[in-house]
């Protein structure tokens, strides 16, 4: 083994928020390992929630992994997709836990991508009003965005998302390995969120991304755990300043107000989040160019290495009439949007992020000028 | 009006608990008037959340005195009962909110008995992540113990208050009238919660509850003060001590053990929960002097006042067979339960509670002998 080229995989980051501090660890060859565990709160039993896609892959290697830790290891393999996000599948978790007897010092882990992540984390949140959990996300989306941070929601037949809670895990394991398996286009779906740390917070990240964009779509580790590392510290900086979204937070969500309103448009599951957030940036970025924030160079910058990585820079078409009108009634109840305001997050200037309203004639301009 | 007479009955208890601290007001008048609300965050629209008995009574009341604070006032009317407090009945609330586009800013009113306080605090926990919300407790038992605490749930066919949040509210509002229209029954189960306070700390309050059942029971108001105020004390006093229930608060379930389990045991609302800890504190007040903690007078005093409360001071039969082992088998899926050994809330001497396990021979010998 080049123990050079394992070290230049391996990373740890830290969120501070006190006592709900953790460290995520970022690596090849961490799920399948015992020792990763070894500090975690002692119990009885750990659950893993998993779904159908990710069981056959990795739940044999995890619960391997746990059984030196817990004298039971019980799993649950939920059926995969934003679809399924909401109470029903939710409650096959409580129904699990109550089943096999678990109390209230029982660990559960997450095992799969951002939907297993954030009803893991919030069945974790409400058990017997809060029980430990880890993250150990399988997808490029879930290590860099939703695993760290501690929200955790399901959604409801109105909304993505309305129905959760702030909770942060014991820890987070991004293993490398795992986006090995990944589909092209969940992978592709994963460098959405990373893009995004570049126009919010980092340019030189984004012209160290506009550089390594082959290698990362290749499955190149050493880029992959860098591009995870440095999402992850981004996020880990503006999170521990705004841990419940008071205000700085918002700007994580760049390119998913308009996003959201295409998933929920369409229905969840239509499109990859990823993709909705892909889209929605090009449409932010619009927006911020329209009102005069950055220039057209930014804006086509930002489409040619969001179009290099296989992601959509056009807008759903949700609705065959009014498509406009239909965008800004989902955004209204987007949870961002205060008094029936929408807040959208600009860009101020390329590495800044913004969150302002904008007047409704001229985002109606930017949808029907994206959505073609 | 006698203003010696109201000062007796106007009271506030302040729950210290840092940045979550808040007020509880208790007295005369306080639903219907606007200067009692003044105080709390400002938002576009507040949400009632109350059940169909209680709407008919005081809804329009707290509606006319919220006018004042907030543009918009919404009302949701749940169905009435411990029965309903379940998933489906909290996605009423969910469901008003957004069909009615009510953002994170939304103040939610809990108006009514435990249930409605439960399930409005689950709610307001997890609504877009958390957004505020006020206790107005309409019964006794919800204004002596489920309204103070933060403690939010609802129940599981599998368990009772196994889905919830530990979530404060900014305010809550005792208004003694309230208790003039509560039938009876409800009036004597929250006598329960009330007498518990006494064995478990104050035995002079026991005292002065054996002086003053009879004006409890006849609804005099200065009483009823009175009780709800030394209740909210001794409960606001345990839980800044331990908001998360780590270890001291606990002392709070006296009775909560036996009770939970002939609840669950007969089906959610056959008993009302007060009487399911009248008789549970009678088997946790034999159960300690088995164990040789208190002699047989004091446990002759509880029964004496549980008895002229009008509450049943037998246990429950749940089974036809065994009753003892589905007794055992409810107990062990408690929420206090670790690692499947019961803990059992006792007197270690009157006016001191102590959570400890219990031979399961000696726990079926109490059974046996409360539940003919």
């Amino acid at each position: 083994m080049d123990l050079r080229a394992l070290a230049a995989c391996q990373h740890q980051v830290d969120i501070d928020l006190g006592e709900r501090s953790y460290p995520i660890v970022i690596g090849s060859g961490l799920l399948g390992d015992p020792a990763v565990y070894a500090g975690l709160p002692k119990a009885r039993a750990a659950l893993i929630v998993t779904n159908t896609t990710v069981e056959p892959l990795y739940a044999a290697r995890l619960q391997a992994a746990l059984a030196p830790h817990y004298p039971q290891v019980h799993l649950v393999a939920l059926p995969d997709g934003e679809a399924h996000k909401d109470w029903q599948t939710l409650n096959q978790i409580f129904d699990t836990l109550l089943g096999q007897g678990c109390d209230r010092k029982t660990v559960l882990f997450a095992l799969g991508g951002g939907v297993v992540g954030d009803m893991t984390g919030f069945a974790a949140a409400c058990y017997m009003r809060g029980v430990p959990f880890v993250q150990v996300p399988t997808t490029l989306l879930s290590q860099v965005d939703s695993s760290v941070g501690g929200k955790t929601a399901i959604n409801h037949p109105l909304g993505k998302n309305m129905i959760g809670a702030f909770y942060q895990p014991q820890l987070v394991v991004c293993d490398i390995d795992t986006l090995t398996t990944l589909p092209a286009r969940e992978l592709a779906a994963g460098l959405a969120e990373v893009i995004k740390y570049g126009p919010i917070a980092d340019m030189e990240f984004l012209g160290w991304l506009e550089d390594n964009l082959d290698a990362l779509l290749a499955g190149d580790k050493a880029a992959l755990a860098h591009a995870v590392k440095r999402s992850v510290e981004i996020k880990a900086w503006v999170v521990s300043q705004d841990e419940r979204e008071g205000g700085l937070r918002a700007v994580l969500n760049f390119g998913h107000t308009f996003g959201h309103a295409m998933e929920a448009g369409m229905g969840y599951g239509v499109w990859l989040h990823g993709e909705g957030v892909a889209a929605g940036m090009v449409m932010a970025a619009r927006l911020s160019r329209r009102l005069g924030l950055v220039d057209e160079e930014f804006v086509q910058r930002l489409i040619r290495l969001i179009d290099r990585a296989g992601l959509p820079t056009r807008g759903a078409i949700i609705a065959s009439r009014d498509n406009a009108g239909h965008y800004l009634q989902h955004m209204r109840v987007d949870k961002k949007a205060e008094g029936g305001e929408i807040r959208f997050v600009l860009i101020a200037e390329p590495g800044k992020a913004v969150v302002r309203s904008a007047p409704d004639s001229l985002v109606r301009e930017i949808i029907d000028v994206c959505c073609r």
